[in-house]
């Protein structure tokens, strides 16, 4: 509290912040309030689009040589997403978006599989929105939770990522405005990869062909994270055993544990439980 | 922005914010946006108690000599407070606390009355809580509006100021409990004092006997805005044609304001105005 007070004093003092400019704070932080929902979090949106979320994650995850980095959770995780078998389509509605297989290992720092790791996906719709943003969607879509199997392999049907701006309807769409800042995030998907005895990751992987990896107005792109969605003409293995006509795409990727810290069975999903249970109250 | 931005992040390394703390951040900040409403203002609250409102108030009223000085707004201001002759009397509902007359003059620098100026009062009840706390009240009470006449003279009738506990069932009300602080704030009167060619002067009036002008939760004290309620037995003066039975106290102050910048015919309650749409869009 003695340095967010600092801080804070020493902001105001350093601008010269005017009554005006106190009111509008105020009037921001009201209106992010009153935006936040179970399915919209203004708060977070601000944190990551000035840069503080990439921060506490680069404090947070010192991660050895060899692990997945992780990067920011976002606004648009949704609790309940349902396990699926390995293939299982996460995109069953999305009709436009290029066929995609993701696939890979889940391992640990040695080398090993890890078998039974929970790999919690989620990924915007072709149409940019995410099915909390699509008003024609009423329940879940474009998510799934998936396990590896005893080689530690994983297997996610999907669509091809897309560039999406984030949502700019709100005071953090007028923030970006006002300081000239484009909302583009490069194209992505969200996993949160777990296993019993391994520090949870939270991250992306990205598409290496996208013009925003430069430019992310999260900041959150980290080279290791970034991943060559390949296209196949001819329908072959994963493919073809899966019905998928060409042409599609897939995605090597394997995702790499650490040991969790001793005494920490962390849940990774803790904070975004307690936000879901304010939205719903609220 | 940038030094928004700046402190923000010196903020989360220099207490090496772990993700928990960040997600209880974000908690805290969404729980404080859906206790806002027309009748409640947390980040305000935030703001006052974390000495910020105080800050911005010491950098944007470097009064003259002789000037009142101004303290914050809090966060318990409503619109619409009636017009009302000079005696009028806002606690009318109040019937238990000890009649108080509230009279002076509003002057300019050199002394000279300014008449037709408007005072915007407003104060808490005997029981503590400000009309929109209060569940038994539907409208407004103890909120006024009174003009100086043409020698410069104002005259509010009400009941003693007491001290009471800020909110402490949302999150600033956690924030103090957690850091140990007590949430009271001395006896006082809100005023808006304005006049047309003036500086608006948002202030208090603070009692002299109350316990807490060393510690009061939002740092709002100023010594030239502590005044002596004096206790009368016999029904005099004013009083007595009130028809006011004794005993009862009278508070002299004489506001005085100073001349405005040049240009700006400044509305003290534009800000709220903002947020009371908002609150009541939302």
């Amino acid at each position: 509290m003695l340095s967010l007070v600092t801080h804070l004093h020493a902001f105001v003092k350093e601008v010269a912040l005017t009554e005006t400019e106190w009111w509008k704070a105020i009037e921001i932080l009201t209106q992010a309030g009153y935006k936040c929902s179970d399915k919209r979090q203004e708060f977070i949106l601000f944190s990551d689009t000035l840069g503080v979320s990439m921060v506490v994650d680069l404090l947070s995850h010192r991660k050895p040589e060899g692990a997945t980095e992780s990067t920011v959770f976002g606004p648009f995780h949704r609790l309940g997403a349902p396990e699926m078998p390995p293939g299982a389509n996460i995109a069953s509605l999305d009709k436009s978006g290029m066929p995609t297989l993701v696939r890979g290992r889940v391992l640990d720092l040695e080398g090993r599989p890890i078998a039974g790791a929970l790999l919690d996906v989620w990924q915007a719709q072709t149409s940019g929105l995410y099915d909390s943003q699509d008003p024609s969607l009423d329940g879940l879509h474009m998510r799934g939770k998936f396990r590896s199997d005893d080689k530690g392999r994983y297997l996610v049907r999907t669509v091809r990522p897309v560039h999406y701006p984030i949502p700019s309807d709100g005071p953090v769409g007028a923030m970006l405005a006002a300081t000239a800042r484009h909302p583009w995030r490069p194209a992505h998907i969200h996993f949160v990869v777990s296993a019993e005895g391994y520090e949870p990751v939270t991250t992306h992987l990205f598409d290496s062909a996208d013009p925003y990896l430069e430019s992310d107005a999260v900041f959150a792109v980290k080279d290791s994270l970034i991943c060559d969605f390949v296209r196949h003409e001819r329908a072959e293995g994963h493919a073809r055993a899966l019905g998928i006509a060409p042409p599609y795409l897939t995605a090597d990727f394997d995702f790499v544990l650490k040991p969790a810290a001793e005494g920490a069975a962390r849940d990774p999903l803790e904070g975004q439980k307690r936000l879901a249970a304010l939205g719903a109250a609220a």
